[in-house]
């Protein structure tokens, strides 16, 4: 089964690339390296916003986290033209808006390993860190960069 | 034109690369990849202190990422030997002190992308995360971390 | 000396490695780079809890990203089999657990920073990123991340 299928299997359709603004570009290729941009939680298409441990629960958390996943996806798509190129997930960095008392990041970030892991397999088996951000643009609850190995063109 | 006479046009003066720390240093190459230490802002060479959305306001807070790029690009002078080495700013992960109630982290980043817009062109096309975080060394308002790549010497 | 002679010398022992969690590993390399997961302190093999500023000391902070460091070291063996195939730590990420009014994350961070140096000597002149965060997983007071180059197998 190819990337796609299991995207498919999952009933999720990658988005559109969204249009890079003016001042900074979703993903750079450097070597056989991917940088993508931080890529905000979104729901509808618009912001999903909120503070982790107040008002928004680690699931709802991690649900906003595999949506971003779902972009992170996209965004990897459009960088090599076939998410079966990807070699590595090599490292995350999971943002999570979060309460002073709210200590969970992780198992929010979860909810975007663990779709990477269901769409990639062993490629996605990556480094991670997460951490309790004071606040993130628009608001958001989560925000998730990502670097990736992929196989030479 | 160079990125020499680019930062002329601008009136800019790169600075002397600061004494490195005793504990680490400016900057590191790793093969063609040049990470730099997160550059704090500084104002007439002393930490530039304060909150976004307490007290600094957006466009002050911009003022200091630009600053901070100019640093940045002062300690890519130093690493490169010749800014026109650069081939590509990989990517910034922009440090924005912020209030609970601050979420314009963007707009602050672009400060930084956009002087390096001016001064690399093309080769500064950048991925960025911008975040906001609860403190920063000094109490300063912005901090940025980049990575670049460069041509092989 | 090699770098255990090292670690003997300061009467470091390192620990296993911890089970990798479900979702992400340690540790990933591509190319001569490994990057390391965000590890956090530990005490007594229990999460290091606290916030600097708010009962947790400078000192006490550095002597937990001391003891991060040590974990990042036994992350490396495991990664590299031999620390001494370690040409060059190349960057820090030190996520410290900050009150608002807490602003010394640069010399919490020495902690690590200065382990590294007294264990693998030229080889652990690093760059580095030192931020004040609003929370982290199981409410650590230190989160450290870790890219190092190692030489070809």
């Amino acid at each position: 089964m190819t990337a796609y299928d299991k995207l498919a299997a999952l009933s999720i359709r990658l988005p559109d690339l969204a249009e890079p603004a003016a001042a900074f570009v979703p993903f750079v290729q450097t070597g056989n390296l991917v940088f993508l941009s931080g890529h905000i939680a979104l729901r509808d298409g618009r912001p999903w916003t909120g503070r982790l441990g107040d008002g928004v629960t680690t699931d709802e958390g991690k649900r906003a986290a595999h949506a971003v996943a779902i972009d992170l996806l996209a965004t990897l798509h459009a960088a090599t033209g076939d998410l079966d190129r990807i070699r590595r997930i090599v490292k995350l960095l999971v943002l999570v808006h979060s309460a002073p008392t709210f200590a969970e990041q992780h198992l929010v970030a979860n909810g975007a390993s663990e779709l990477l892991g269901a769409v990639l397999g062993a490629a996605a088996s990556h480094a991670r860190s997460a951490i309790g951000v004071a606040q993130l643009p628009f608001g958001v609850c989560v925000e998730i960069e990502l670097i990736a190995e992929i196989a030479p063109g």
